[in-house]
């Protein structure tokens, strides 16, 4: 491992060290369980899950830093120009008890070849079951914020971005009220690596922040069985995006990734109803009028 | 239409009346709702659900007849040699609510195109959460027996495409005991096309039958809240199998198919647990143990 190399994965094992004990205190009641796992081919990974805290159903947050030779599978499916790789990140997925909280995504990962080639990719992403719109406009604007410390284009460019990433075409619904999404980051876009790799971790310290902020609104909104039953669709459709759009799970599927790693984004449980519609003017069906791209959140 | 495509169509749709009848008998206390449903380019389909029965959780019968132009991704996704198409079919999953009683699946469908060539295609298979050899070697018997009439390298060639077919390579399990599986079969076979469409009946008016077999074997087995948990972990990995795996989902679903249609296969609920590992010699263990490719149920 290069210097520069282990510098970036100690810093990435340190950022999810730090958000590891900032959603445990948020929660209050429970902790994560860690699994440490190998890659016979070069690398590993720290699997952290929290379940069944006073807050937290079932929260996941991965370090992995995997290398080796560059197999034809991933040839295949990134394109790559090398014979060697590094990948790092750390990736989490936040699936809240409270239907009136949201579940809450983000990852961010450096990427290097051994022809000296690099890039960074991320994003941050919220999918309230039900949305309040002046907590989703919160949330744009703390994204926003960090952004806007690197580059002003960074927060349009990369909500936009989001809002096509984060979109689930046989439902024509985005999974939620976006956030920001990037790939293939490298200095060509006037920030320099250090400042890339910088934006990495503010964006990672943020996650913690921001979701402490959704939570602690209102740690404990009253519900009902019926807003369960809401949640547990909306989680199916979590699933579904996951399991047929999202490109990181596919290529950690096809590539042979650490399956309970990878598949710790899907929700404790889930629901199909046939043809489920919800009532007319009902706070099911104006969540689902917004669940639509090119929202400006920013106004709300 | 043509009046031997409208014959295969009426055929099916008769069919599916068959089927729907006697799983309203079996269950003893629901009935299916129908929906019908247009396709822009031409043709349509009958939709029918049960849901919250006796015996069955959720449970869709599908006919469909669908033709008109051959798009570009039908084109890329089938690679066919021809302008117009018709495909129809009828397809059906039951996801019962008793954990001891199992998932059961079967597709049998017709393609024809505007240049004279045609295929069948079907299939039945089935997912037990808790595999009794007997009543899967009884499965397997009734299959071979419907195989066997019509030619006697059906069966073992059939239920070896199943293992293959119905395999979760990201979990390296079977979804289940298997069956059999068919695609592209024509009169090259050594059957008539006359033969391969009552052979498609036949194996439709099977799926009753066996599926009465297996609830009947033991209408109500008593169960308790572990193994509804195990049940709802292996409607988990029949979702994973269906939106991951599944050449037909998938491919309804980048075609743009009638989406509550594509996805009635879904269970009412699923799980997923981190890491979740049954007790060793537990049922659910042996379960587990069973899901692999090449068991000779025959011998069961």
């Amino acid at each position: 491992m290069k210097k520069h190399q282990q510098e970036i994965i100690n810093k990435l094992k340190t950022l999810q060290d730090h958000i590891c004990k900032e959603l445990e205190l948020l929660d209050g009641s429970s902790h994560f369980i860690e699994d440490n796992w190998e890659r016979e081919e070069g690398g590993g990974g720290r699997s952290r899950v929290l379940s069944d805290g006073e807050i937290i159903d079932k929260g996941g947050v991965n370090f992995s830093a995997v290398h080796g030779p560059v197999s034809e599978m991933m040839n295949k499916q990134l394109g790559l120009n090398g014979d060697f790789f590094l990948a790092t990140g750390v990736s989490i997925v936040i699936h809240p008890k409270n239907p009136f909280h949201p579940i809450m995504h983000m990852n961010v990962r450096y990427f290097e070849m051994d022809n000296g080639e690099y890039w960074f990719g991320g994003g941050i992403d919220m999918t309230p079951h039900y949305i309040d719109k002046k907590l989703a406009g919160d949330f744009h604007r703390s994204l926003k914020e960090v952004c806007d410390k690197y580059n002003a284009e960074f927060y349009p460019r990369f909500k936009k971005w989001a809002d096509d990433y984060f979109y689930i075409p046989h439902r024509q619904e985005t999974r939620g009220v976006g956030g920001i999404f990037y790939d293939h980051l490298t200095e060509e876009v006037g920030v320099s690596k250090t400042d890339l790799l910088n934006y990495a971790i503010d964006l990672g310290e943020l996650f913690p922040k921001v979701y402490a902020h959704q939570i602690n609104s209102d740690r404990s909104p009253k519900y009902e069985e019926e807003h369960l039953t809401w949640r547990n669709l909306r989680r199916g459709r979590y699933v579904e995006f996951n399991l047929v759009n999202d490109r990181g799970t596919k290529f950690g599927l096809k590539t042979g990734g650490r399956i309970e790693s990878i598949l710790m984004s899907l929700p404790k449980n889930a629901s199909w109803f046939y043809n489920f519609q919800p009532e007319k003017n009902s706070k099911e069906q104006e969540t689902l009028e917004l669940l639509i791209k090119g929202v400006d959140w920013l106004e709300s």
